[in-house]
């Protein structure tokens, strides 16, 4: 165990109350305002220079290290998430309808983490660390563009970030290389029927049959016209119309995403989306205004960078703890963060069947098992470590 | 023109504004307080006793004529509806997402003309008028029948109401014996899914398109599985699931309307109902919770009170005006007064094709022709004479 | 009890032979080749004047009456349905696929039994009476028409016709002024797809399941887009597509029918059920050849003949047993008789539930109470002598 | 180019015409008696020991070496499918309603070409050579694992086999390690419902619209409930239901095939399947009886004889022509042979878009670029001569 691995023992517990300080404290993509200070604020008490306002609500931290070398960005992201939190403990959110549904928090902890421990041991350190807090990564435009073109990643070498990844078991992590995760789209579409009596249809355009009609008439693409071996998802996740039970509907609103690996597949899905929703509209003289937003691209690592995860994490955890990943649905814009620099995303298992740490992101009643941030903070810096080497 | 309908004549520029007055301040079911103080103090300025809070917020007027005789109820409904008005004039609604889109403000102006009128001539009259102010027609239980427990048709010997009607065009006049309205119930579905990652369809089950499936499947009820001679709707009103573009959506709840005129059928669209919504539901492993309610009953007229429809309408408005009504699928609670006094439920037309008073009742541009105020209560107070006389 | 009613009485027995012999040998629509042979040998061996192949397999029998007077025709349909025979008992069809599930052999049983007594009673007859034995009922463009334009109706005064009624009870006869039964127009859909593996769907354009959701987007038409107090039916009566398991279909083919009342419905209808089509076929990129045929006009029955039919009913059946008749969504090419000639169509009840005899219409368990038969001939005579007196 | 390569290339006219032969007189899975007959006449006539009969219409030839070493079995499927040939050539089907639309014609000349030239030079040969030429691939059972029953792999040390495949580019060849070949499984479903007059869907349980709305809801489960990464199949192939217009059909036909690739998903795959099934024939009333036939297992090479693959066909058709294949959707029977020997499934290019030679497997324009043929010839037996050295 070196240094830095005692160091983060050492700190664990304090990590663990960040996480739940955080948790129970969410702010939704790009309103970031009192986590951004409390980061700014702990990596200032550790004298590390900080930029806060990066590209938003984004807080960039420089520790120099003592020799030179390279310098390399380890990126942690901040938001949550719009989900009403079910869990029953102690640190669940103080906020309602607003929830840290997909790690976030401790994503942020594990950062800060290494930001205490490194600013500790700047002696050893064969280079520099930027620490780049990133916020807004849960909604497109996210904040991986707007940071990088405000200038985080200048000065960087390589770049690192992992997900605490629940349908993964705590002690496991799993990386690849070439594309690992997909591009994530985004769709509103606002159906205009025509309102009116509920006991009298035929006089109306029922916006409700019909964006339900759509609902259903969209699960097509991914059962017929997709080839099966191309990973493509479209969820529908928000369907809003009507405000009485005996007044027919003049308009719904839908929302969703679609999730693709292959460029061109992606374009073929929005041209047989945007079909599907014209001809279900024209169908029931309906109108409709679309808005399909094309989100992150698709995650890619480095060869070469993949490459050092497997060497670093067998290190780190044993042979039987690291493996290939499996394609991943979620999208992540540290996809940008890729395509201006080599670098390599992680995942960190954070689930615990025995300790009932069972649900998937974005549930209401996720929870992580706090160990992964350990995990992820010696892997995060063993990447670094490795590359300084 | 007997002096009724002179002096009604006379004060229709004072409906009109009463009319516009209440339009612009509407109230909703069950939260009539300003607009039941607004007829208690007219009624109590024409020398009129008023019972207020009668049964929530109703108001009853009991103008006793001078010479004895039968006691006659009119009764006009005076809730609104949560709907956006969306006509651009003068007097549109003044509430955000409140609305008199089925034009009980104008059966509230004419029944108060009414008023105004007959205590002017109550030397007139060879009779008592009740008139029954009734809150909250739009909402099962309603008030109708929290009303009449409360006493409102106490010594009434017979009554009758009237529905202004945009389907109708103004001038022309329309009721039946037997079956009028249908019997309207009401419903509310919780599908509870499982809520997880917009992109791991597979971990969650998704309310939104389970609800979506419902709503399909539930068509079939009208469509294969009511006799189609017998009028049957299945409308759902509203729909709501889901926070976010990128979450599955957790719950969803669909509310909406049955309407039948035939007992039996009633009972039968109740079970194949609830069969489609288990069914639905159990095929995709999510749970629910149905609330069906058993609105208003049928709206059944007196068959002798319907022939003095025919009569007084003819000879108020022409052979060509009075016409036998087409089943209408709106349901009412003037059915609960049906049920215990003899009596007769009208409509009154309110459309103006030429005008451009074309939409339909509920719809976020009603508006009526306010000429068919005038109508109303000349056929009104033409009942209850012809009643008395 | 008259002549003519215990003669028919006299020949029950026969009656029922010859419509056993019938149900056993059924001929679809526009193949009644043995079925007029046979029609045509008995009334030729009663001396009644035969006429046979009018516009078509029709075969038209005239009894002169020896005391001159009007004119006045009977008509029974001859054909059946391409249904296979489920019953199991010693009449049953004998020709696989084929079966009388209407009705239309006791029909001709019935208009034959009437023809032998009349036969024998002619010198009371104060009148002529033609006997239309009419192919073709059950598919358009049917064989009421051409037997018209061949002259069947030449000389008539007025025409009668019944039809044996499973849902309405043995005993009980029904009618009504005006309208009475269905128009049921009819289509074909020829989906095209594009074939392909099964396990490659992406390749394709899978006219199985565009077929499929056809089927489910034509329910909204009644469900969502016609008045609920209109009557309309919209049924698909047959889908084919496809050969094997494992082979996405090319073409699916659907065929049905349309039925309503009401003429500008009846457009509307046509007009929305196009829409559907096309914009489902749009949707999924298929095409699609549509055959849209307007089949029989409604059946109007003449209002003094209506009135005659609930007096000769309730002289026969007494008051309990003669019913205004609902609307009738089956269609009927009486309809173009009573386009020519005054005249009424009657429903003679023939179910009977403590016997068994519940199965609808077109079923293929579907047989008559036998003795409806009688009533049948009672009633249509009866029409006859009463118009003649 | 080895005696082989130039004897194959010396016969390729033959095999042409042998395969436009087979072409034209496809026989159907089970029934391949005169296409067993004519590959057993041709192996006789080249000094080929024959057996026939093998496990059913299987004929499986040995070609004893003259130095002894290894034996190394070539297989080729023989049958056709119950398809409509829609192409205008000369050699398209002569028989209606059956076509080779899958290759096997010219998988059979392919082996015989082999057959020819290997006769021809057994002196070189180090080894044996087995010929299996296959019945029955297209139908579940399959003809492998009754010929291998049958003793066909009896002494043989190795197995190799190739698809002609039109989704590849002729000159282009394709195979990977492990699995390659889904699983696929067979499913007919009947459905009960309850006929009667297309007018009166109430009295009915309309079998069709139970059956459409099946085909949509099993939609959901390949685009909601299984892993978006995992690839999945569910197709309906055939859909039957109904012999008239106006006939409510009492039942319906359904089949089809799932096909996947990991045993736990096929598992809960045919779960959900069966779930939905019954929830939606339970919805409205409708029985059913579902066949649920579990097909042939998923193909998986061996990883040492998949790495012979890119070896011979790299020396075979340069570096560029040879490619890690993607996973195929279609299941193969070859999986059967792969359980009990070492061996390797390949893919042989046969599509060429400029020659319009692109129509997919099972279209009913399906056709090859024969040259393909010459392509497989060369890669089967160079597999076999890479092996025997």
């Amino acid at each position: 165990m070196n240094d830095f691995q005692a160091g983060l023992q050492a700190i664990y517990d304090e990590m663990v109350a960040w996480r739940r300080y955080l948790h129970q404290n969410p702010e939704l993509s790009f309103h970031e305002y009192r986590t951004a200070e409390f980061i700014a604020n702990h990596l200032l008490s550790w004298d590390i220079e900080v930029r806060q306002g990066v590209g938003g609500n984004g807080v960039v931290g420089l520790l120099r290290g003592s020799k030179g070398g390279p310098t390399v960005a380890l990126r942690a992201d901040i938001d949550a998430l719009p989900i009403q939190d079910e869990k029953n403990c102690e640190y669940s959110s103080l906020k309602s309808g607003i929830m840290h549904a997909c790690g976030h928090d401790a994503h942020t902890s594990t950062l800060l983490g290494i930001a205490k421990v490194a600013s500790q041991l700047r002696d050893q350190l064969k280079g520099n660390l930027v620490f780049l807090f990133q916020h807004a990564e849960e909604i497109t435009p996210g904040g991986a563009d707007a940071m990088i073109k405000d200038g985080a990643l200048e000065g960087v070498d390589a770049v690192f970030g992992v997900h605490l990844w629940t349908p993964f078991p705590v002690g496991h992590v799993y990386s690849k290389g070439g594309p690992l995760m997909a591009a994530p789209d985004e769709f509103t579409i606002h159906i205009q029927g025509k309102g009116g009596h509920g006991g009298l249809p035929h006089q109306t355009i029922d916006s409700i049959y019909v964006a339900s009609q759509l609902v259903v008439n969209l699960q097509s693409i991914v059962s017929r016209q997709v080839d099966p071996i191309e990973p493509c998802v479209v969820s529908i996740g928000s369907f809003h119309g009507g405000t009485s039970f005996n007044v027919i509907a003049e308009t719904s609103v839908l929302s969703g995403t679609v999730r693709t690996f292959n460029a061109e597949l992606r374009a073929d899905v929005k041209q047989r989306f945007e079909r599907i929703v014209a001809s279900t509209c024209d169908m029931h003289q309906a109108t409709y205004q679309l808005d399909y937003k094309l989100g992150y691209p698709t995650v890619v690592n480095d060869e070469k960078e993949a490459e050092r995860f497997f060497s670093v994490g067998k290190s780190l955890f044993g042979e039987e703890a690291v493996h290939e990943s499996p394609l991943i649905m979620a999208g992540e814009d540290f996809s940008y963060y890729l395509h201006h620099r080599p670098g390599c995303y992680m995942f960190v298992g954070a689930g615990n069947v025995e300790a009932g740490i069972i649900h998937p992101h974005h549930h209401p009643k996720f929870d992580i098992d706090e160990k992964s941030m350990l995990h992820a903070a010696n892997l995060l810096i063993g990447m670094a470590l490795d590359y300084m080497a």
